[in-house]
């Protein structure tokens, strides 16, 4: 695993006072969405563009964060280790995702390290340039607010799903939102990452994961590899019960 | 269940434009802690005083919050149930907690109901108030960035706790929880709620929740209803590996 402070000084790349490129980034990410132009140039003249390579560690459990990481391209894995050295992936965030939000705007230790699954392109802003623009701009307070509010509904549904659902329905569910298919009955998919980090991600085994996946088949799910077919997907949905509105990857 | 429509026109007490009582309850609020004297007035004046029977139904998941909650005294757990009618307990507030503060700080629906264990005595804070106000008193602000970021805390460890741990261990770490016993190696506590709530709390069945009493005997734990007795602290700390700052309590 490579450290931060080396593949920083790889890829990153600091902004000038206002960085177009960093601007029509962050103009792009939901999280931004309904931010006004004048904070999004506030934002911009605290940017720096990160650009780091597969299994790098961006930010360690237990540290106070020093920015928050918006997820331009790329995965990265949240993870938690408990003091006996065991380690949960609590999510994986995709493509315009973000990370360490609630850390910068408390100010308190982050409670997962984040370490990318693939190359990655990030947009870092400062922590105090943030939480200082953030007392001036409601736009942005409204903005970060509901960003926190969504990262905390996504663990809210972890939540349920690890206590009332079985692995191979907490599989279905994750299927069923990868998916944005609502007529069809059938739909093909790659699976984002490997089987490894999707046990993990879930909460189980790799064995569970392989019995959960033959689970699924009564229900019209073929895998092949990393390419799954949903033959049928009402009766996945039966099967799974996934929630209103499923928002795994909100984070 | 009692709906809330009626109870609370039994319990409420609507505030004067600064009623005193109210004024000196928030002031002793966890949350309200480093929030300037001003904005504790300012608070006041949007509060209302709530007293409720145990089973009372104070929000509705799906419904948008219309106040947040602070807990003065009782214990109020909240629900999520899917769309197949089955029912989670994601969490059990305890007095000096608050509830829906996500759900009002973002304007989104709730994601849990909340309902009343104990009988309980509540602050309710208008939410279009509260928003208004955190936007004009920066020490708000602070506090409630502060108090969500701990609430997310709170659910990460959980989701954690449900991948990484068995139920025993689990119940292991929400014991060690309960007790603030940092020398002694024995301790005696009370249970805060019953079996059945603890059970759905911890995300297992009843007969779970037995078995995993019974096997942590062997770690020296002693039950006697709601009375429970720890006589060898080490030795289920070792058992259960709980994380370093444990505050499963801190919603």
């Amino acid at each position: 695993m490579e450290a931060m402070e080396r593949t920083t000084l790889i890829g990153e790349q600091t902004s000038g006072s206002e960085q177009p490129m960093t601007l029509a980034l962050l103009r792009n990410v939901p999280v931004f969405r309904d931010v006004d132009e004048r904070t999004l140039h506030g934002l911009a003249a605290i940017a720096t563009l990160v650009v780091v390579p597969e299994n790098t560690v961006l930010c360690q459990q237990g540290i106070q964060a020093d920015r928050l990481l918006v997820l331009i391209d790329g995965q990265v894995a949240l993870e938690n280790t408990t003091p006996s050295g065991a380690s949960a992936v609590v999510e994986v965030v995709r493509t315009g995702g973000h990370l360490m939000l609630s850390a910068v705007l408390s100010g308190l230790p982050g409670l997962m390290s984040a370490r990318t699954v693939t190359a990655a392109k990030l947009v870092g802003l400062e922590a105090e340039g943030l939480r200082s623009l953030l007392h001036r701009e409601v736009s942005l307070a409204a903005a970060l607010l509901r960003a926190e509010a969504v990262e905390f509904g996504a663990m809210v549904r972890q939540v349920c799903d690890l206590k009332l659902r079985t692995t191979a329905q907490r599989l279905g569910c994750y299927l069923l939102a990868l998916t944005e298919e609502t007529k069809a009955n059938t739909v093909s998919l790659r699976l984002p990452f490997d089987k490894r980090l999707l046990a993990a991600r879930l909460g189980c085994r790799q064995e569970n994961l392989s019995r959960a996946f033959a689970a699924l088949r009564r229900m019209g799910v073929e895998t092949h590899g990393a390419r799954v077919i949903l033959h049928d997907i009402a009766s996945l949905r039966d099967y799974s019960a996934p929630d209103g509105d499923v928002e795994i990857d909100a984070i």
